[in-house]
């Protein structure tokens, strides 16, 4: 655990990623009561919201409205998630921090499936995006890599074909003059474990030292917090979280993916390991709290419900 | 993470740890299910109840019954808690297989609190139980580390300390002709993190590099299977599990101690980083199924939820 960063940056994405899938519809004013407290917490970054078809997520249908009612804090990003030109133009409109990204899956089928495009025809439809980051004046890009860490399809991919992905990007992005500014790989599918985290992680910084590298993980079978851990041991400094672990549906049957690991369990837990988050850890724990009352459900972070501080009640004996 | 054990072996605690705290009472037949069900995953050490007060702990009445009616499948031990010598008594004459164990607290304030007991007494109280564990014919010992990870009420306990003690324990075993057989580090409070695990699991392999150590976490604070991971990565090889995350009450208030880590999510992890449990993960969920339905809530175990296969859907496309 040699190579811990003495200090991560969290990007709370509970607003966008954790809320969709929540039955639940908040209002605009209980999702601004929500961005405001995280914020509050002392969190720099956060997805705000999507701009994508709202018949296809009807609970960000109002992520314009989120944007002009923010009551924004300085020193915070906020973020919003879009697909296509359109989606990226309404963000710029509604005055969301944009940054230049670009995404990648892994596995072929899961691209198939879930963007009806393989690796090659993905690679074909980025110029098109690039020309668009360069009207933004966006020249460094982060590239999301989905099913990172296998796929509920194929399985286990190799860390070689995930580097030559990335490769073929870099590449690209050299060509038409952009950037590759972070690799944010996914675990999409939820199928990552410690072991695997740091064997592709590892892939990573061995092609690129000094290339950041940022997870997105997911809880979906018990390990998230062991495999962001992983990530740390190997110096990784960037992480998603969502609030309360806000996302997916834990009491519903079979889920493809449960919720983004805690970011208060995180937050806490680097807290208790001396690693500064610059987070407030009752602010976050009230956060999660305000999450949970406006879903409606027993949200499965665990900090927030058992508390973050020791209390001293009584001087430590001396050592026997 | 080179000193990970090849195989290793998990104690179900889930019939009796789990369970103690449990509001809905399952009579003598359900528990009878339920610890059966664990025995044909292939757990071969179930803790099946405890021979305590039945007025302090009335989930555990029928202890005595549940032995009585157990259909012990070979290879598997069935082991109970006692806490006084009339407890050891009934475990004896119920039929559990009875191990040689003691118990320390590292937190005085702890031990005064729970056990009523400092340090000290709690050592001049060994040589009756040692008495006891002769006419039994128990010679090797297994010794409890409770607060092993730090204390509510005392905060970090300092590794020296807990070596000291143990030292003073294996002094005294060797004293009457008893040897130290295991150490069973427990986080009582629920205050261990990956960094104290090692930290602590550490001071002791450098002490005595051969003896055996035991992990017994709780996941209160959501970092319960990394820190089994830290043990792993140690060469740690037993560790308690309780199906389901079966203990505690995660969807109260303040909760001094949540479940133990679930047996399933902490078998699924290790199975996925290629390190044996000889667990079948289609049955331990299964037992995890079971156990939801007999307690009557929502437990917080992910796998059995979520699933621990992968559909491998589409042959693994070439590397790019």
């Amino acid at each position: 655990m040699s190579d811990h960063p003495k200090r991560i940056h969290i990007m709370e994405v509970g607003p966008r990623d954790g809320l969709q899938m929540e039955e639940r519809r908040l209002d605009v004013g209980e999702k601004l009561a929500l961005v405001d407290a995280l914020a509050e917490s002392g969190l720099a970054e956060i997805e705000v919201g999507s701009f994508v078809h709202p018949g296809r997520v009807p609970q960000m249908a109002d992520t314009d409205a989120v944007f002009a009612a923010l009551a924004r804090r300085p020193g915070v990003a906020y973020r919003a998630l879009w697909l296509n030109r359109r989606g990226l133009e309404r963000a710029r409109t509604a005055g969301a921090d944009l940054t230049a990204k670009l995404s990648i899956a892994t596995s072929e089928t899961f691209g198939r499936r879930n963007v009806g495009r393989s690796f090659e025809e993905t690679l074909a439809t980025m110029p098109q995006w690039l020309e668009i980051y360069a009207e933004e004046g966006l020249r460094d890009v982060s590239l999301g890599v989905m099913t990172a860490f296998g796929c509920t399809f194929e399985g286990h991919v190799p860390e070689a074909r995930t580097v030559a992905m990335i490769a073929r990007v870099e590449d690209l992005l050299g060509d038409h003059g952009f950037r590759l500014d972070e690799v944010d790989l996914a675990d999409t599918t939820g199928w990552g474990n410690p072991l695997l985290v740091s064997r592709v992680v590892g892939a990573i910084r061995e092609r690129w030292p000094e290339l950041p590298v940022k997870l997105h993980l997911h809880d979906t079978r018990g390990c998230g917090i062991a495999n962001a851990l992983a990530g740390l041991a190997l110096g990784v400094d960037r992480f998603d979280g969502s609030i309360g672990g806000l996302g997916g549906c834990p009491f519903a049957g079979l889920t493809g993916a449960a919720g983004n690991i805690a970011t208060e369990d995180f937050a806490f837990v680097c807290a208790e390991m001396g690693i500064e988050t610059g987070l407030d850890l009752d602010r976050l724990t009230d956060a999660a709290h305000l999450a949970q009352r406006l879903v409606g459900r027993p949200l499965p972070g665990k900090v927030f419900r058992a508390g973050h501080r020791r209390a001293t009640l009584a001087p430590t004996d001396p050592p026997v």
